[in-house]
């Protein structure tokens, strides 16, 4: 096993993944700062994202790793990786090749609370057919 | 009941807890949008937030609802309120009182992974007999 992946053994092994086995992930633009998505990690994820610097999610709905853009392109380069004092969460700071929603919006976060319900405070940028995913 | 009380009511019905009745709850400072704290909310801290326009959430520890602040002090005021594309996170922007993390750190994400392990990045700011919570 090479020096890197021991390493990034050792991080997935210290975390605490208290649903389920999974950790909650957000990932913030290094660039805007704006909040871009937050998805789960197990402990083959969190090694994935470490060793190749792509992030990898858990994939609730499929029940597999998941590549972040292995369809669409979309991929998110990892620049660093943050540890909450609880250890149960992480952010990931990436750069976000395409846009992160498979909506297609710029972040999962395209909608706000407002007076009257929910309100929609990002253009819609996407190709309905090439989910973010 | 109030009118602003049957919307915050449809609001939090509306969410799909999906973690044993859990939304997960991401917290970013609106003026310099550094990530201060992930947390989670059932329906009954959702309504709570938005009515109050101080952020509550469920305390898995305690196991009851917990007002941010209660014991320090430090509150986070609501300016918005996000919902992503799943409905299940939020992402509530705010303006914290104090610091965040009862660790005495200005974001609970005070510490990346390095070379050598986990470095810390953020200078300690709190007092440790008046703990964030």
């Amino acid at each position: 096993m090479k020096l890197a992946e021991i390493k990034a053994q050792r991080l997935a092994e210290s975390l605490d993944y208290h649903f389920h086995g999974l950790i909650t992930a957000v990932v913030q633009d290094s660039t805007t700062k704006e909040i871009l998505m937050v998805a789960y990690m197990n402990r083959e994820a969190v090694k994935k994202t470490v060793t190749t610097g792509l992030a990898h999610f858990w994939s609730r709905k499929r029940e597999r790793l998941w590549l972040k853009g292995e369809r669409s392109g979309h991929f998110q380069e990892v620049e660093s990786i943050l540890i909450d004092c609880d250890e149960d969460a992480v952010l990931l700071k990436v750069k976000q090749i395409g846009y992160p929603c498979h909506k297609g919006y710029a972040s999962c976060f395209f909608r706000a609370v407002g007076k009257e319900g929910l309100k929609r405070i990002l253009p819609h940028i996407g190709d309905k057919n090439k989910k973010g995913e």
